[in-house]
């Protein structure tokens, strides 16, 4: 490609709204534009990234045995009616009607497109297992699209699922599946990422993994052990919780507090530790019940687990609708609507001589304890793990972490075969409903997530395996005759060697050349002018390490082509 | 492929309302399954031939310099205002909202994404030619979709955009794509198409071909000359007209029709050959304005043509709303109000000694001259082409037929350059628009079309290029372990020297076998038994020529490579 007729331009300045590594580069190196908040053009360079994550993507699930269909992007309300998810899933999923008024919504994901072409077409056991595959275009009304690539509204994804006569079937497949994506994301030329462990969100199921791209620019907050390998998404990470002090309460005792609300005005005003505190944190239900937590002062509630207590989305609340004193509620003699949902976090177990809200306004109690007057209460685990808390496995210290997710797999059971009425025939003659897991891979999260890891401060950096080019021919002073001939030369002996070649014709300055090829990123660059031609070298530079040396043209083809294959055996082995 | 595993069943029924062989065979062989009305599951077969044809569009392009890019589905609207399509394009494209309520729009074509793209980083005239294409899913909401895929509402398109700095150079470059084409097409494996001038509809532009799969069953018909080669869409076909009788009028005369209203019922009535009369065909444009056609009673109004001198599109009417008199409206002192466009057809002129209506309830009009009685009327082409009249370049008979529009190519000048304000800087430093041309080839439609032309009553028949397996293994028998071992061995040696193979490892009857196999359509079907191992030979037989080989096992393996080697070069030659 010579890069005189590639569409697209470099550009030095920081783009307006644009703050994460990824999403600044590929504005800025011409591989992406933005047509509308959170969705691109992919430019040729892109475009051909895309393509490479792809086929790695094809390659792993062919050897897995996937069968690669096309579904359509736009499906009737009927089918997710079936599944539930036409009412349960909400703004994220786009709605439309079509010419003739017929509710249709724009797919998110293809549970229901895959049972629907196996309804009526698989019918025996003996048709199972299968997996089915597509690498498509999907739309998700974000919220907040953020970071270009990282989160978009539009962005194509692989999505996979595989049918199973037995749960024993699908949790062996499913470990395939599991192994396959490490294989994916290293060809790739991931080096930081993980699997953790993750909620099933609005796919249903009970086993989930996700395969996070390790960065501090993730919005997944994430637990791992260093020590024994544990990983899982805080969402549903565990942890043995600190040991509360073993103090001694003395009698339980009411206190001005005054304006102190926050649970840093209390601690403040009467002179203790959060540990030393139960704090309320406070929900309605989006059927306008009343969520109340109590957890130590020091930890936060994590909802997600709070949902799935309250069997509930969490909404704000005014805690005053309620009956309840803001600022002053406390575990103790609280007063709520008889179908609220009380929680109480497994912090405060064991916890003595404490303070909580008195449930009356400008005053707490202190000295309160756990063993005392907290009697019959059940303890669970709603609140988020700490830095030094310590793994439920092996005990070691837990290291908290961020990442991005780049892909995940579910074990989703029946639900979706029972809710369609899907059925196979046993050998023993019976029906029965296969079950299912299902698979995905964001590519172009896959693409910016690389470049979160690799990118550096002068530009994109490629893998080999999905580098748009491998090979950046950069000549210098092309209005000398010599130059520009061998350029050419080369360019052509490039392309015969299926060599990838992104070739700068231009005739501008050294520093234009060289900056737009730092920016763009293309593993090997290979410089000449006419200081290198007078040496029969050229002179070749490796993006990534920054390493350099001269390399005679009689050679020159043959150590890049030799070059390229290393690169990528050793990114693959 | 072990079709154990393979998603999807074949079936002996025709399925409800599927009338074309595409479709009733393509969901009969399990190629496809309709999810709503127009919308439809790729299933593993059908992926395969999809992907293929994908393959050989996308070296096409490639060779024509082409970058390819992907835009976004969903498009913001503003996008569409810049073009003034968000209001001339009517229910085919579907609207939705976001969830801020941002009006959205389903890409359907991306001429405005095109130069969205280019807007900015495109500034020079030295930048130009450039090409860039997609290969993307699309939505129209077709009003009637039909035929499976020949016209679903969601299908997969290639779209390219060429800009130019001349007009010069788009004629240049768009013979090179016209060229192209023909190459695809062949290489996909059509024998029966054709490029034909067409109108440029929404897309704007002056100069408009399509590719047609030419068939019976197509929605377009096509006016050919079998001699100089003349090839036009009916929809701007021109000829030369039938000449008319050298008769002489008589003095014009009012004659009693009574209840004789249409041309038939006229001609009829009065004895004379429709050959002789003038009717009139009326409509209303969008904004109410009358809209009448006076052609010669044997002939039939082009819409297409009339819509461009109407300026609007064309609505039924009730003529009395505008004073005329339903089935005696006549071309001789008609009286309609000012703004009404009222047309005469080429076929008129000259006419001599014919029947019109007399404006008059119950009257037509006998012995009219179009000489004498029309005068100083303009005559235009306004009438459909029929088989009997003669080409205008060569003078010779010309041709009809149908065909299915599987390729378009524009020449669309500056209308989106120019709308959206894309200039770039010509070397005298003046700035300029850019000229544009839009190139489309529908993927779903070309896989249909080509099952149109050459499926049998059998089954499918797919040409080499594009088979989603090259061989289906057959063996009969397959409790006898001698067939079942042979099988597994063939089927891993066929794998291993790069031949596509499904393999039918069922225990089912040769009934089963062999019509399956033929449903399915893959160019070469091995087939083995105890009688064909007895003899150490399979059973080779070609699915489009029937041609049936004995092989020995010895050789198989590279008689079959040079088959499918030698068949594919034969296509492509």
């Amino acid at each position: 490609m010579r890069i005189s007729k590639l569409v697209g331009e470099r550009i030095k300045e920081v783009p307006n709204g644009a703050t994460l590594k990824s999403h600044i580069l590929l504005l800025r190196a011409g591989y992406i534009k933005q047509v509308s908040t959170g969705t691109f053009t992919l430019m040729p360079p892109a475009m051909r990234v895309n393509q490479k994550i792809q086929n790695i993507i094809r390659e792993e699930m062919d050897a897995l045995g996937g069968q690669e269909v096309l579904f359509p992007v736009v499906m009737p309300r009927e089918l997710w009616e079936m599944s539930g998810r036409y009412s349960s899933i909400k703004e994220e999923m786009v709605r439309l009607k079509d010419r003739t008024g017929h509710d249709m919504v724009l797919g998110m994901t293809h549970e229901e497109a895959a049972v629907h072409m196996a309804l009526n077409t698989v019918k025996s056991y003996d048709q199972l297992p299968f997996m089915v595959y597509q690498i498509q275009t999907k739309y998700r009304d974000e919220a907040r699209p953020r970071g270009g690539l990282i989160r978009a509204r539009e962005f194509t994804m692989k999505d996979a699922y595989s049918f199973h006569a037995t749960q024993e079937d699908l949790e062996n497949y499913y470990k395939k599946v599991y192994e396959a994506y490490f294989r994916i994301f290293k060809r790739i030329g991931f080096k930081k990422f993980t699997a953790v462990k993750s909620d099933t969100g609005m796919m249903g199921g009970k086993v989930a993994d996700e395969f996070m791209a390790v960065t501090d620019v993730g919005e997944d907050r994430l637990v791992i052990c260093p020590h024994c390998g544990y990983a899982s998404n805080m969402e549903v990470a565990v942890s043995v919780k600190d040991e509360n002090d073993h103090t001694v309460s003395g009698e339980m005792e009411e206190v001005f507090t005054g304006n102190a609300h926050t649970i840093e005005e209390v601690c403040a005003f009467l002179e203790v530790d959060a540990k030393h505190t139960a704090k309320a944190v406070c929900y309605q239900t989006s059927d306008h019940r009343l969520v109340v937590v109590f957890l130590r002062g020091d930890c936060d509630v994590n909802e997600v687990k709070l949902q799935k207590i309250a069997k509930s989305e969490l909404l704000p609340v005014e805690v005053e609708e309620f009956g309840l004193c803001a600022g002053n509620i406390g575990c103790v003699n609280l007063h709520v609507p008889a179908e609220s949902v009380v929680v109480y976090d497994a912090t405060l177990q064991g916890l003595e001589n404490f303070v909580t809200g008195a449930n009356k306004k400008d005053f707490h109690l202190k000295n309160v304890s756990a063993s005392r007057d907290l009697n019959g209460v059940e303890f669970v685990d709603v609140s988020l793990v700490k830095e030094s808390e310590k793994c439920v496995k092996c005990g070691h210290e837990l290291t908290l972490t961020r990442g991005i997710e780049i892909g995940n797999i579910f074990q989703l059971g029946t639900k979706y075969t029972a809710s369609m009425g899907m059925k196979v025939t046993m050998p023993d003659g019976t029906a029965k409903e296969p079950v299912m897991g299902c698979y995905g891979i964001g590519v172009g999260r896959s693409l910016a997530s690389i470049i979160e890891e690799k990118a550096d401060d002068k530009g994109l950096v490629w893998p080999m395996t999905i580098a748009p080019w491998h090979v950046h021919l950069c000549p210098l002073r092309m209005d000398d005759e010599n130059v520009s001939a061998l350029a050419e030369e080369l360019y052509r002996n490039m392309q015969s060697a299926g060599i990838e070649v992104l070739y700068d014709d231009r005739n501008v300055s050294a520093g234009v050349k060289l900056t737009d090829s730092e920016l763009m990123g293309l593993p090997i660059r290979v410089l000449i002018s006419p200081k290198t031609i007078a040496n029969s070298q050229a002179e070749v530079t490796m993006r990534e390490s920054g390493e350099k040396l001269f390399i005679n043209f009689g050679d020159l083809i043959s150590e890049l082509r030799e070059m390229i294959r290393g690169e990528i055996e050793e990114i693959e082995k």
